[in-house]
């Protein structure tokens, strides 16, 4: 069978389209910024001439430290189209980590945000390696000025295998780790995501999810391949999201549960629902019942997807079925806070047993959720003990313990460490948190396990309000032992707001130190 | 770089997703016959089970003679899942274009309805090797016998530019020519179809295109991927389309401006629009303005596309841009009338002259659409001198003559044979055809060259008037006159249907000879 005609799968190759067919059309805003996709275009291979003009060599790899702008997004094209390697990095985190991600993957140039100026400062004085970095939308303009200078360039990939960006996990445990994405990979992924979101080039997708996150979920290039406009949020702030809302007519946005509650509540949101859907893709955590009644309220649609960095974001989909429409909002939730079925590109996602086999499709035996396919990492980046570790039998294991349903959607029960052992009985905190997120003026909860001497552990509960709502302890008990069984309710509710990562993940191990000390 | 966490491409992947994921969900009608994903995919097990027990081996072709009901599409994926190479024919095609195709592809299995047994008999006879024919539908009841008897089965393809499939040529010149399609190109291409019709599960796709042609553009697999409905349509007959469309809520169908032309001035048709808009994807020929007005007024959403067999249906597509809407509907109609630009697993088209350089994109200057990627064929089964001819470079060449507009548009303005050169001038014939079709009385019209002793060729047109409208050759010629060049105006008039091909595409070879009798 000829190759000579195969063309390699690279999300670059998205905006080579949309700059022709939607060339005049709005690419990108940034502020008050915006320019079209032929713009983009040239910006992109521009950017990518100016790296190969400073030696960047095919290959090597290239850090970015930026908010949620046009810098990390011309990066996710300029970058590969200097067949580099984009090594988008997470701004929360502190210099050492940083500079830990810069040495680990030998990034010799660095695009940096000016408002990130002082951490940069710190993280190369820790690294070893000489860095050649550039800095952009600072007094300088050296970013802007370069890319203007620069020569277009943009190499095509040879090998869909290739190596397309590094993405650092967040390493809860031990250093973080390089996940290894491909350019084979990231169209797949891209392509699904427009296709499951419905993205067009009437689209306006509203940047609340980080671009360092899994590449954005692969929605930096999936929103280009649709030709819609990407609208960037430096800053997630709701007052700031309810304008775009209003003023720029979004249609999509992603994110963690977390961002939902933040626009559900916002006082703006009481103006009434936009008058286009909005269609919310969210994960990291179901959407509880409280947040999908407001939603609806509001004109939005939320999907559940999950997935993890090894697998280019989203994984599965709580594909909806037509039929789930008449159930009542309670019903929708239980459904809706399923992770789902492999979505449009992935293989299906299995649940596992110790030994490696499909646990029964009952909703009751537990397993470990295992997944395969193109959009699965190509490893772990210089470390071949943990990529063997993490996908013993070419089945990547996430860590994340689930049921099969008969109907073959996966519904996460814990992370394996979150299971709550209690009196030799399992109880699975998220069952917990679920009956108590049904509460209607609990906002978010989290439970946790609290060591204790007679039971060896139990259920703590951390739970935020709504605004001007009230509810005591006794009140959350309560509801939850008119729900579930008896032992499964916390022995303590504490009130408050609850301590997340910057992807808007609650931080159990930090509400677990606290546990220990009630 | 791992590839041992990869899966081959497979349009068959398809199905398998949609049977866990929508297993409960109707995936086909047929006549009374309806049945889920569950059962879709059980029986293309079961099929494919069926014929390695008849003793098919991977690679082996197996020829589908059927119209478009559950056989071609239960084919489409138990063939494949047999690892063997489906050859589904032209049921319009005489017995021995239809026994050469079984030669020369070498099938040693055939598939047909019980309604073409008289030509599978002629078509043995003619026929040097043996054949297992197996007929569906008949009496004896062989084909369902054979499938719900066998054992499921289900090879993975190894690599995913394995032959999937032989598409044979309709041949106006020569012998038809087996177009060889891979697992990759048709997953992509059917993805891509999936993503610009919107296909989701609540669609209802209505089987107007034929699914031996182009293999249904590949929406035999796309519609599958959606988990949308398959509405089979043994014969297209516009009243039975009405009903169809009324009674099963079609959302969908693709076809040729003639089946369009069919559906819109059916009596049917005065009931007035469809309740929710059917979307329709047209090709072969530029839709007229007087069917997207008609098109329109019956809520239904007419998109040009363009590709040949040779690039797994669909390459290009008239991709609407939302500023467009604003424009009258003649003006709409000048808009869509063009091929379009490259879809969105395809490369860009190119218009490129005789030296393989690209022309001007100035909507004036004249060269031959170019294709390639990996939806273009992998060439001509066992004609290596017809490959090396049709992609001389890489690029396939296409034989429609066109004109690049400047916004990266490709229209075509002819094919090489339909140039009328008149005086020394050349006239596409496209463009008196769509003078033509501007008068309000016409249907439909084909504009083909005359010999001529003074001019060399003069042009002729043959008009279809829309039903009880009129017109005389004056009226035509004048409205023709008033819009172009009067030297391009017909020098004849003829009035009556046109003659066709199986799907829909004008014999202006048929023309031509008539008008060399005028």
């Amino acid at each position: 069978m000829r190759e000579a005609w195969d063309v390699p799968l690279t999300p670059t190759s998205f905006l080579d389209r949309s700059a022709l067919v939607f060339a005049d059309r709005v690419a990108v805003i940034d502020g008050d910024l915006r320019y079209t996709y032929r713009e983009f275009r040239e910006r992109c291979d521009r950017l990518a001439g100016a790296l190969i003009a400073r030696g960047v060599n095919p290959g090597d790899r290239v850090a970015v430290l930026a908010p949620n702008n046009r810098i990390p997004l011309e990066a996710h094209n300029g970058v590969p189209k200097a067949a580099a390697v984009l090594v988008a990095m997470n701004y929360r985190l502190a210099p050492p980590e940083l500079a830990y991600i810069v040495g680990h993957s030998g990034a010799r140039t660095l695009i940096y945000d000016h408002m990130f100026a002082d951490v940069v400062t710190a993280l190369l004085e820790l690294v070893d390696h000489e860095v050649d970095a550039i800095e952009a939308n600072g007094p300088g303009g050296e970013y802007d000025s370069m890319v203007t200078a620069a020569s277009p360039a943009s190499i095509q990939v040879a090998d869909e295998r290739a190596m397309l960006a590094l993405n650092y996990t967040s390493g809860t445990t031990g250093q973080p780790k390089g996940v290894i994405y491909r350019h084979r990979g990231a169209y797949l992924n891209a392509l699904a995501g427009a296709y499951h979101a419905k993205l067009d080039t009437s689209s306006v997708f509203l940047w609340t999810l980080p671009m360092f996150h899994c590449n954005g979920w692969c929605y930096t290039w999936g929103v280009t391949a649709a030709g819609a406009t990407h609208l960037c949020l430096p800053h997630v702030d709701a007052g700031e999201i309810w304008r775009l809302i209003r003023e720029e007519g979004v249609t999509h946005f992603n994110g963690a549960p977390t961002v939902l509650t933040m626009v559900a509540y916002d006082p703006a949101a009481d103006e009434g629902p936009v008058p286009r859907t909005i269609e919310i893709a969210t994960g990291g955590a179901p959407p509880s019942p409280a947040i999908l009644e407001r939603m609806a309220e509001l004109n939005m649609n939320v999907t559940h997807l999950y997935g993890l960095t090894e697998t280019y974001g989203p994984a599965t989909i709580c594909e909806w079925q037509p039929e789930w429409d008449s159930l009542s909002i309670p019903e929708q939730a239980q459904v809706k806070a399923r992770q789902g079925v492999g979505w449009l590109t992935s293989q299906q996602a299995r649940v596992v047993d110790e030994a490696g086999n499909d646990v029964a499709a009952d909703a009751e035996q537990m397993g470990e959720i295992a997944l395969q396919g193109n959009t699965l990492m190509a490893g772990y980046y210089k470390d071949a003990e943990a990529t063997d570790k993490a996908v013993p039998d070419g089945w990547f294991r996430t860590g994340d313990l689930a049921v099969m349903h008969p109907d073959g959607y996966v519904e996460i029960r814990d992370r394996s460490k979150d299971i709550i052992i209690s009196g030799g009985e399992n109880i699975a905190s998220i069952e917990v948190e679920q009956a108590i997120a049904g509460h209607p003026a609990v906002l978010e909860v989290a439970v946790i396990a609290r060591p204790d001497d007679k039971w060896g552990e139990v259920p703590v509960a951390y739970v935020g309000l709504k605004p001007s709502a009230t509810a005591t302890e006794a009140d959350i008990i309560d509801h939850v032992r008119e729900r579930i069984a008896h032992y499964k309710a916390p022995k303590a509710v504490v009130f408050g707001e609850l301590p997340k990562t910057s992807t808007g993940k609650v931080q159990k191990y930090v509400l677990r130190d606290r546990a220990a000390q009630l």
